[in-house]
């Protein structure tokens, strides 16, 4: 990234403000670049959405946006495809050692995975739980299941272990979710 | 959409700039909201990437971007997934009534398009050629067949009619290319 002479100061600012919840996130981008370098996948995250409401037009392609607004994304983070398959996730951080509080998730980007798994793609939640390092993936079925027989806001990491799957740390890629994928898509074709 | 107060004059001016060739993508977002609605397909139009430059924190959910830029989109513009099958386009508008100018498209957007090919994917452009009120579906591999075959940096509308598939319009939805879709995929499985 550049960023234009005098702004370094506040930029600065942004990203300590910014960077908390950010290293799954920078893992996965890497492990997508990884993925992508290598031709094994093609998984991209998508741009945060904005709202414009001031933009300064100095030519046909040098807009500066004067004035804008985060808007609550309809989908998910993360999307593309692997072996022909079309992939779809959201990624969390925690800092609690015991549950997955839901309101961590959009009630929306639960009903896009779940859209995603009826038109037969695989849509899942990847969650890490920092204080134990740890991060599991967790189909968004099982899920569903979880939600649709329990009252409670959260998750615990009990159910978790128990249908989800930890997803170790390694070099390169960082976060190889690709390999528990891969599992899913054995798993589905055993169930055909 | 909502804007807040003040700022009217100023974002009906960036309405009547920016609203150069829009209607072809109103027409695909509105017939993706019609396969959403009526659960036929999940495909979105990704936002458009911005670096942002500096940034007004009211509070943790009230961030107002005071400066940031437009960049370079590294994909496409639509993804998402339609009977189980992962879907990639770009769309772009045409004045010309002989022509596409491959100008109108990044190099790396037809590399992306080319790789979504590769892993499997349906990936292709949506072009109309806005003086014809015709608009084409040309897939990736016969749009790269042509790039093979020839030095001209644009394709000729015979090109599209001979090797792509013209999209009628209709009342609901707009444009509706899964119909092309279901040709190709039909195609794709006489060929296996």
């Amino acid at each position: 990234m550049r960023y234009p002479k005098g702004v370094k100061k506040q930029y600065e600012k942004l990203v300590s403000y910014s960077n908390r919840g950010m290293c799954l996130e920078n893992d996965i981008n890497c492990s997508n670049e990884f993925y992508l370098i290598n031709d094994i996948a093609v998984i991209y995250k998508k741009p945060t959405p904005i709202t414009v409401n001031k933009v300064d037009y100095k030519g046909r392609n040098d807009a500066v946006i004067k004035e804008a607004h985060y808007i609550t994304p309809s989908t998910t983070d993360y999307n593309g495809i692997y072996k022909g398959r079309y992939i779809d996730f959201e990624a969390k951080e925690t800092m609690s050692k015991t549950a997955f509080s839901l309101s961590n998730i959009h009630k929306h980007q639960l009903d896009h995975l779940s859209s995603i798994y009826r038109h037969k793609g695989i849509g899942f939640v990847i969650v890490r739980f920092n204080s134990l390092s740890e991060t599991y993936l967790l189909e968004i079925e099982k899920m569903n299941d979880f939600l649709a027989n329990n009252i409670r806001k959260s998750i615990p990491i009990t159910f978790f272990k128990e249908k989800g799957y930890l997803i170790k740390d390694s070099f390169n890629p960082r976060i190889d979710y690709l390999k528990i994928v891969d599992l899913i898509i054995k798993e589905n074709e055993n169930e055909k």
